[in-house]
């Protein structure tokens, strides 16, 4: 048992990853309490796929690194140009090497799409992090255009991708990196 | 102390809250542990307003309703035309009567702000509920254009609303309403 209050503290973004397979009951699990979260006009537009087929993670590492080349080829400018390095390395996969990695989605029409799934995805990281396991939010894994593999993970065409989560038991736990005081404008 | 799934469970949009005021050192509180949250690139760019004086509570939910009704007024295909009556009632304050409201803001050129706000909104319910708090996400009190307003409330120019969240005791905790069962598109 954890306080909210600790747990939060807890709750990091994991890059190292211990290599362990998650039970996928535990992952339902997550996803069932992550299914509690409020949604504009209770809409719930939240959707999920699971990945845990290492060979099919690193194909959407690599559909999303050449996408974020391409990209970043065609607008220096694009706010993803510091990534340009690392997505040239070969063995680099976007995911850190996570054993799973649940991909928030929902139909693009959905009106509050972006906060509904931000805050399912909020929800998601707790839930995980009470069980001990880590997560990161990877939005360099969103960049998934070939169709076929848009299909052969079960997503429809009308659908965008929100939160890519990599999921999994944490090799470390880093400390709380530095958080601004907060920026409160004004006391009414 | 509670479970994250307990706290989960008691986590409702409450809309009937009681006539007592809440310490500032509480609301401080749990704005702070708001900023534990995730942001992209760990840009951090939330902002607070309190508002507890329930003059200016009421100033704001009016400046709302106008605006939503002459939005509806200019687009009778407005999502919102379903408020159409209710933001007639004088009565009525969006924000539920709620002591107090906390605005989450932001800088409008900020590349993830309504994901990062939505992120820090989620774990400002959470905070409160393991406080016996109550909140809503009173989309419907955003609507703040007049810059005579916005100028007392102490929102920059360049600043747009993302999350109006009334917090108070509730009066009563509703069930959770009914969820539909995850949406799980595929597991690979």
């Amino acid at each position: 048992m954890t306080t909210f209050s600790a747990l939060i503290e807890k709750r990091r973004s994991i890059r190292q990853f211990e290599k362990k397979e998650i039970p996928l009951a535990i992952v339902e699990e997550i996803i069932r309490e992550s299914c509690l979260a409020p949604s504009a006009r209770n809409e719930q537009p939240w959707h999920f796929i699971i990945v845990r087929d290492a060979g099919m993670l690193k194909r959407l590492s690599d559909e999303s690194k050449g996408n974020i080349l391409r990209e970043i080829e065609s607008n220096p400018d694009s706010p993803l140009s510091p990534y340009k390095e690392v997505m040239k390395v070969d063995h680099f996969n976007v995911f850190w090497d996570a054993p799973c990695v649940v991909y928030i989605v929902g139909p693009a029409h959905a009106r509050s799409l972006e906060v509904d799934c931000a805050l399912a995805a909020s929800y998601f990281m707790l839930s995980a992090t009470s069980r001990g396991l880590g997560t990161c939010w990877v939005a360099l894994g969103s960049y998934i255009k070939d169709n076929g593999l848009r299909r052969e993970m079960g997503l429809p065409d009308e659908f965008r991708i929100i939160a890519p989560i990599a999921l999994g038991y944490p090799q470390m736990i880093p400390d709380v990196p530095p958080r601004e005081a907060p920026k409160i404008l004004k006391v009414i």
